[in-house]
């Protein structure tokens, strides 16, 4: 199996559309899938069922904030050598409409708009099948070094 | 049973403390709970288990983006008055540590710094046991005027 | 001469750009100047001249947000019609490279994501000649209903 | 004279404050001056004058984000060494009242949030001798290992 040690961000990202890599668990919990991953660019698609929603019948922003910040720090690691990771610094989300289930299974698309020896910067979109968008955010990570310092919280920032 | 038709944000907050209403479902989701709630501030608690994790073994930045959201919007929420909510209209949130369940519970506090007639703005943190800060965000959510024109969604900003 | 209580956005940015109406002082004190503007869509042109440095020898930080708050408020303001101006709510600054005198004049350029009844948001990025992205930004702005509130601050957000 | 290739941060901002360094040039171009300095926090001095005006008789949106960019920047590198400085990643700035010269000098005090072996975060708020604030912000700042390399923009982030 692979992992993020031996293979770049964007041969990882491969295997786990083939279903050779299980997701990460927050995505699988608010059942979000990679769906397309290219240099530069992924996309997520899910849907906003009631689990996900707030006290007012429409999503809660966690649920647009997760999903794009999964898909902007990817776009970032597609770019990643293998053993080498973007980790988010930061995350800022516009909520430009009310998203619910009947909207149905929504894309959330994201490019990269700066890499640099240390710090990356990406844009993404949530849009439904109507094309309209329901939110927008950017972001910024910082290279870590390697998949050890990641998990056991060493390369801290 | 109290509504936010009928209810202050504040007095609605109290119900869902002593466990009068439910909390919203993406809360339940995460495992975050509302523990305190005054004029202009509330804290919530929850703790990054697993199956809130990104690939890394770290709590996944939709998890601190989703209790932070919750936190700041109901700080500012306690200023609304019955048949009014705030709405998010954009959430930024800063990463500055780790998050995993070894942490053990960590809690959010919001506090409101602007509330105009139209727009208000509020800023909070989460905390480990330990005082250290994981993450940090500010939001500005706008005036909605009914609860049933947020719930249907026409009040669009 | 026009007006902002009698022209709409675009009209009255047009009128700018021919000359017969001055530009913003801020605009002018730090030497930037409109050079396109479309439906939804500015350019704006600067140079980061030593009056606008930090202590580091390149452009202070707030060199681009004053350029990129510019551009980003008026392309959502070609939107707006006579006697209806947007106002900034927050505004975030992305910086990528450091910006100095011998880069020569730097581009603008905003576009509009969203526009809706009350709010708007418009994303833009500073590129250099060398095609090179020096800072982006993204930005919430909120309708005033009338130039002379926005002028007395009556229409206090 | 002190440079901060031989000054510590806080250091050196107490030689400007004392007149024995000269404060950056847009401090200077924007009328701005540090009047209070400390590890962690400091306070900047300003007065929005009519030069620093957009098209609707208020304060340019530039002019509160270079404040607060001088503040937010400078109190995090109250913290840094000699020969090392932190330079801005990002700035979000919340515009929460219209400020105009009628107002007077505004204080904007930042304080630092997190500090940590490559990255830091601060907050800061302009606020008036009415006690009202007319924005606030957030920033992330990444740590350059040297004057120089920051002076020749060879430490890109």
């Amino acid at each position: 199996m692979s992992s993020r040690q031996s293979s770049s961000g964007l041969a990882f990202f491969r295997e786990m559309m083939a279903g050779r890599v299980p997701p990460p668990p927050m995505v699988s919990t608010l059942g979000l899938r990679m769906v397309e991953a290219e240099e530069g660019r992924v996309v997520f698609a899910g849907t906003a069922t009631e689990a996900f929603y707030n006290g007012w019948g429409v999503a809660h922003g966690g649920f647009a904030a997760t999903l794009l910040d999964s898909a902007l720090t990817c776009a970032i690691n597609t770019t990643a050598a293998a053993g080498r990771t973007f980790t988010t610094l930061e995350l800022k989300v516009n909520y430009t409409r009310p998203l619910r289930r009947e909207v149905g299974e929504v894309r959330c698309e994201a490019r990269v708009i700066h890499v640099g020896g240390r710090v990356a910067t990406a844009e993404g979109r949530i849009v439904g099948s109507d094309g309209k968008i329901y939110a927008h955010a950017t972001t910024t990570c910082i290279l870590v070094d390697t998949d050890r310092e990641a998990a056991e919280g060493k390369a801290r920032v």
